[in-house]
């Protein structure tokens, strides 16, 4: 990661940033690879509010660079490597692009290529998340493959908005008489401190981090042996653990699970999956780091390869 | 429904208004019971957004006065009998207590309360509901009892929006090969004009009416034997047949199966079910023209009450 190894005499930062549902985190570095800082900023996923995800990116940028003692304005030598969630729909990759963004360049891809980048120190591999979504990655061979990451409230299952939202669902049909009442509702109901019709009231309209709150109790419930908890974490597990297997049949050196719920949800997998996967080396920020390094450099290959052309 | 029995002499009209997730009906009667018009606004649903089902009813009550050829300053002289879905959360009943109605007097409920007052002529009874949304409402010597109409996404279990929304999980699976790929799949993807991530663009951040439009394809799938179809429907049907038969136990004498996916889920519901529903007498919205009558018959009697007391 030296500017030798970039092929480049530029001088500059590098700024890795990863944004999810929930938070976004940035990670600040010099061009030799030298870590200098960290910043966070709020949820960052264009598919909530695109306004929003921008808003928390230069929050993020603002306080790594605070963070590291800079100017403000060192800004602009800021060569940016960007992930995030809901981008790996054209709609959503082309509104970030047309952000007017203070960095000389930016790079913009999915939180999950960063993710897999970081994982596996920047080699392929493949990557399973289970946070406030879910989702899987492999990138083998020059060859992407996705799967799930649809979003809530039609997919992520196995996620933590995925749970909360399952779980409303049975403590809803239990307020009904036409569930069953369990150690769930009780942790539910006393979490939201609601009942029956005023659950909804607290839900209503709330995005997939609201549900995703409620992920630890039902985890919790299910590790007591309750059992609608337990229906609802061992469905998501399999799910997850389906993910793993179709992305096992691209041959992937190394799989990782990442994400907040990573060692909660690790017991409930199956065996064979779990034999697979192997902790990730770096975090998914560090992976943007590590991807705006990669574009810059097929950038510069690419302006090389121009001057050859040109000189031949 | 004439003055006399009403009690009154006041002047003026009756305007019953159906509020619900797609759209809102308004009817208007004379004093003594003249049916005189109809009136049709959009979604009033304030669930999904207080001012623009305040709008639909004012749209639905200019219609219906100017389909009766009054002028629009006759709305003034209407008692108006107005029931909505969601009004069943108290934060959004209040919501339009506030509203700044042009009525002479205006009495607020749900939805379900005047489809069970117009399914009954006014009498005891109980009512399920299969449209966008889904739920149970019975109401026997002066105790209602309600179930579901928790709303989209959490509630509303074989509801138009709940099939389209299992609807869109199935086909999201399949398109990752992670479930079966099957007639419903063509038909969905067909109706969108969108395959897998594009699917999530198309839908994303639609609310249950947009859900509830792909129900009709779900429902022509599961008739033409396809199973994951018929898996949805046969659950979203047993859920409906639950709440019927946990209605029954209330002891209504009359039950009726109301909603805009009654023809086609009635055949997937419980035979013993089926056997102990019957057609409703009137529309919701006369139901909601009875309601006004009821509420202003109350007060009258309440102020009756109040003279008695006043000159004992």
């Amino acid at each position: 990661m030296t500017t030798e190894r970039m092929g480049l005499s530029v001088d500059g930062y590098y700024l890795g940033v990863d944004g999810g549902g929930s938070k976004c985190r940035a990670t600040l570095s010099t061009l030799n690879g030298e870590l200098l800082g960290h910043g966070m900023g709020g949820p960052a996923n264009p598919f909530q509010s695109i306004s929003r995800a921008i808003e928390s990116i230069e929050t993020a940028t603002a306080q790594a660079i605070a963070n590291c003692g800079l100017d403000p304005i060192e800004v602009s030598r800021i060569y940016a490597g960007i992930g995030l969630a809901g981008v790996n729909l054209p709609i959503f990759y082309n509104a970030v692009c047309e952000w007017q963004h203070p960095y000389r360049e930016m790079f913009l891809t999915t939180d999950l290529e960063i993710a897999c980048i970081g994982a596996h120190d920047g080699n392929d591999g493949a990557v399973i998340v289970a946070g406030t979504g879910s989702c899987g990655y492999a990138m083998v061979n020059g060859k992407s493959t996705m799967c799930g990451a649809h979003g809530f409230p039609f997919g992520d299952k196995g996620s933590g908005a995925w749970m909360g939202l399952e779980a409303i669902k049975a403590v809803l049909l239990a307020a009904d008489d036409l569930g069953p009442k369990t150690s769930l509702t009780e942790k539910i109901t006393g979490q939201l401190d609601a009942n029956g019709v005023s659950i909804v009231e607290k839900m209503a309209g709330g995005g997939s981090r609201r549900f995703a709150e409620l992920a630890p109790a039902v985890i919790d419930a299910a590790e007591a042996g309750d059992t609608v908890a337990t229906g609802i974490v061992e469905s998501g597990a399999q799910y997850l653990s389906e993910v793993a297997r179709k992305l096992w049949l691209n041959n992937p050196p190394r799989m990782s699970l990442l994400g907040g719920l990573r060692d909660r949800i690790l017991p409930w997998m199956d065996a064979s999956v779990v034999a697979c996967l192997s902790p990730p080396v770096h975090e998914p920020d560090v992976g943007a780091v590590l991807f705006a390094h990669r574009e810059l450099n097929k950038a510069a290959n690419r302006s090389t390869d121009v001057a050859r052309l040109q000189v031949g």
